[in-house]
């Protein structure tokens, strides 16, 4: 039985406790608002606001990726929890500026409840609200129904690059239309081979048997397309890219991408650098040109283990907006 | 029996696959060197050189270190081994510009030999080379021999400042100044509390029995200074603040630090945000002001669970370069 010990306190204290500490490592920065989020300290008048947000647990992601060029605030719920409606409507007074908030969150049946309830009472305060969701993971549902995908990795790429936006753009027009052309050119895939543990019962996130690995599975255990038994590395980069290259966005001769190797916990950078390793070959074989790799554990389900792929095919308008500095402490660029 | 499956190839080739899927990371900005280092691509004349390194294993340092404003070069060994000296040769000469290298690596005995071995090739072949030893890890000696200390975590922000000072100075003797001083000011305290596995064998790193922590143990499993049961995360942070402020460098009212809480593998970023909620107020009842907040996994030991706390004591010469954006796979900054 794999169990990882963890340096918690109150088992049933961890979004809150965690939350705050989040707030602390912004040192000023950033600032909790209400119940549950955490909101830049500094937002200018003006601004279109971006509001991410879901579940804890999964951490850095999303709260960690409030910051300079990331998002303006998080709305934060329980471990694997969506945030309730009026923690949404908290965080979207707290970064409104007037010129309204695009919400961008992941594709979950209950942050999608919970944030549409959010919008809701923040249409009663007179704010404007418009949603991008999050659907990245080609292997939770065929093309035609991207509604019913799941949000996983690429919401890093996704988010970094709405927040870049957010600081530039002049309506939440123009937001909504970059946001929603960055999430329509990225996909991604995942691999588990071992589940993570809850905070408040120690219980496994889902059943894996030892020695196979779950292609195409959730960040929560969500079913994938297939359980076999683990391969190499050099086996599995194919496989993955096959799923993402099997779907309906093109990817060929010429295009640029941003590639993100995402460790989903205990799996190791070591692991992420040697499918890197596996993967630029076969992209430029097929004559993508990888514009920036960014491998870390950004999207994790606590000590779980596994990794995930994910694409953003750039243009010249995405691309301006990557090449942004950003801070944040999920994720940074200079 | 704890045990993470690995996504790897050959259990004895993760050493020089990981180097190559590092290499591919950088997307050009930096390029494998002889057997075994990276090297940023395009280093300017006249610049001083700094050169780090150790085993792998550890992703993403040292290797994951090189980058703008960061390390000029890494010199790579085999899995928790240290670089052999004739690829510390390759990394010396391939990043000297003609102001000299100063190799700025964790202080054991491995590495210092072959380190010094590497300098002793270099200047037959009239390449000026100082050496910095990283030992911050409090727990591992008394304050009167330093030299006998482990370098851990803090060597982060050593290298984050001394690539900033690399960037900047004029000569090499002014790099040893700077760095000198921020070796000097940097205190860590590590705690295990499981072992991550050796790549090639599926063996553990170090043996500790369930439910107990390790203060002060290494990332390789090194002795501490006492193994208790676990305590929670508001116990363990005075405990381990306590050791720190019991050193030979004095932290008071009015100094202002950066704080790094770094995860050793599987211990998650929602844990050492619970540690931070616990250490900040700490701080602050001594009168420390923490400048900046580093929160991540950067010094690992495989899917190790455990953390470790550092402090670097800023002045206004360290601030400067800690203020200097970077740009790395194991470290960014805006």
């Amino acid at each position: 039985m794999r169990k990882t010990p963890k340096i918690i306190n109150d088992p049933n204290a961890c979004a809150a406790e965690l939350l705050d500490g989040l707030v602390e490592a912004y040192d000023g920065e950033a600032k909790k608002v209400g119940a549950g989020s955490i909101v830049m300290s500094d937002l200018p008048d003006g601004k279109v606001a971006l509001l991410v947000g879901g579940g804890s647990g999964h951490e850095p992601i999303y709260h960690g990726l409030v910051g300079s060029n990331m998002a303006d605030g998080a709305a934060c719920g329980d471990i694997f929890a969506a945030p309730p409606p009026n923690i949404v409507l908290e965080a979207t007074q707290a970064v409104d500026r007037g010129k309204g908030v695009l919400y961008l969150y992941g594709n979950y049946a209950g942050d999608v409840m919970n944030f549409d309830m959010g919008a809701e009472l923040a249409d009663d305060e007179d704010i404007r609200v418009e949603t991008v969701l999050i659907w990245d993971d080609v292997a939770s549902a065929p093309p035609e129904r991207k509604e019913d995908r799941r949000g996983i990795a690429g919401l890093v790429l996704i988010v970094k690059i709405a927040g870049a936006a957010a600081s530039t753009v002049d309506s939440l027009d123009e937001l909504v239309r970059v946001t929603t052309k960055a999430r329509d050119n990225t996909r991604s895939v995942g691999v588990a081979v071992a589940a993570g543990s809850i905070p408040a019962t120690g219980e496994p996130t889902f059943d894996l048997a030892e020695g196979m690995m779950g292609v195409g599975m959730g960040i929560h255990g969500e079913k994938g397309v297939l359980v076999d038994p683990l391969c190499t590395a050099d086996e599995m980069a194919p496989q993955l890219l096959d799923i993402v290259f099997g779907d309906d966005l093109e990817f060929g001769d010429g295009d640029e991408v941003i590639l993100f190797i995402n460790s989903l916990g205990a799996t190791t950078q070591m692991e992420l650098l040697i499918l890197n390793r596996a993967l630029k070959p076969l992209l430029a074989a097929k004559g993508i040109k990888v514009y920036d790799t960014v491998i870390g554990d950004i999207v994790t389900c606590q000590e779980m283990a596994g990794l995930s792929v994910s694409l953003l095919k750039l243009d010249d308008e995405l691309k301006k907006y990557w090449d942004m500095p950003c801070q944040s402490v999920g994720y940074s660029k200079m």
